[in-house]
């Protein structure tokens, strides 16, 4: 006994969601099995209107709200510092932290030899022309601190160099409310490299 | 900032999946916004399709596959046994086991006053009506060893005990492969309670 092709095929969509494997695929499935014909419509109607509906901003790469880029647009922010994330959700991380007024630019990525994703696929061009025609004067790299963050952020700043800015990247030490005897050696060798004066 | 209006909508109707909270399904979302527009139209397609596609057997509740119901149409199977279960997914538990010769028969759900699910949620009569149409001998009641698989199981002998068949239920006992020290009480009782002579 198999289970009917259409529910094979619904959890093999199901299971190219990150994080899900097999059995909570099947889980999904059977739970989306349950559910009204009308939901199920609503569900597939949302999925199918995704790439029409959510667009990204042509200047800087973040979602554009039902008014424009709610960054872009902004006068309040100070278009002379610009922080480099890697795709636009970084930027609602970064915004609910309310210590960033700049603007965001996103490259679309990390460099990832493994996935075979070089510096062909970092929209690199537009970063230098941004910063070229609109007087940027700090670019703060915000990439994640990982092996391919921290190659993107080495790569940038060497492709950054010769352009008359500041190239500032995000602190690396202890996360707060941690004890020292629970971060890893990495995080406490970068957080002594990084200390401060008091 | 907030996120676009279509992405919140997409995160919500994600959130609906059992056991995916919100950060899983921003997750999620942010996976399927990196998907081709291709993808996300199949994906749609197949969710729209689940109600058209996967249709259950009039008789035993089972998915039906492309030719007919694999249950009811397999001459070799013994009608006179018939396995009742809460919903088509568990027929293919079984199924697996190749220790069951008989037909299923979904009752679509299990008692559960918590979720204002009475009596009136179980398809019994049907479940009658095939009982003695068709012969039936046994009637193996294999439902969850919860306390609502419990009390539904308790409410079928009930309601079965008036008809000329016996009616039986899955052993309760020790899992294969386990220690007794790793053996929750309740379990290990059950293990006593129906010990066998060997």
């Amino acid at each position: 006994m198999h289970y009917p092709q259409h529910l094979l095929k619904l959890i093999q969509v199901l299971k190219r969601l990150p994080g899900v494997g097999h059995k909570t695929a099947e889980r999904f499935a059977f739970y989306l099995l349950d559910c009204s014909e009308g939901d199920l419509h609503e569900m597939a109607q949302i999925l199918a209107l995704v790439k029409d509906k959510i667009t990204c901003c042509d200047q800087c790469g973040c979602f554009i709200g039902d008014r424009g880029c709610g960054f872009c647009t902004d006068a309040r922010r100070n278009p002379a510092l610009l922080c480099v994330i890697a795709s636009p959700k970084e930027a609602f991380a970064i915004e609910e932290t309310r210590t960033f007024q700049g603007l965001y630019h996103v490259i679309g990525g990390l460099l990832s030899p493994l996935d075979r994703k070089g510096p062909e696929h970092l929209s690199l061009d537009r970063l230098k022309r941004r910063i070229a025609a609109h007087g940027v004067e700090e670019v703060v790299i915000a990439l994640d601190s990982t092996l391919e963050g921290d190659a993107t952020s080495l790569y940038l700043k060497q492709e950054l160099a010769k352009l008359p800015v500041r190239i500032s990247r995000l602190a690396f030490g202890l996360p707060m409310g941690s004890t020292l005897d629970y971060v890893d050696g990495s995080t406490l060798a970068r957080a002594f490299a990084g200390r401060t004066l008091c």
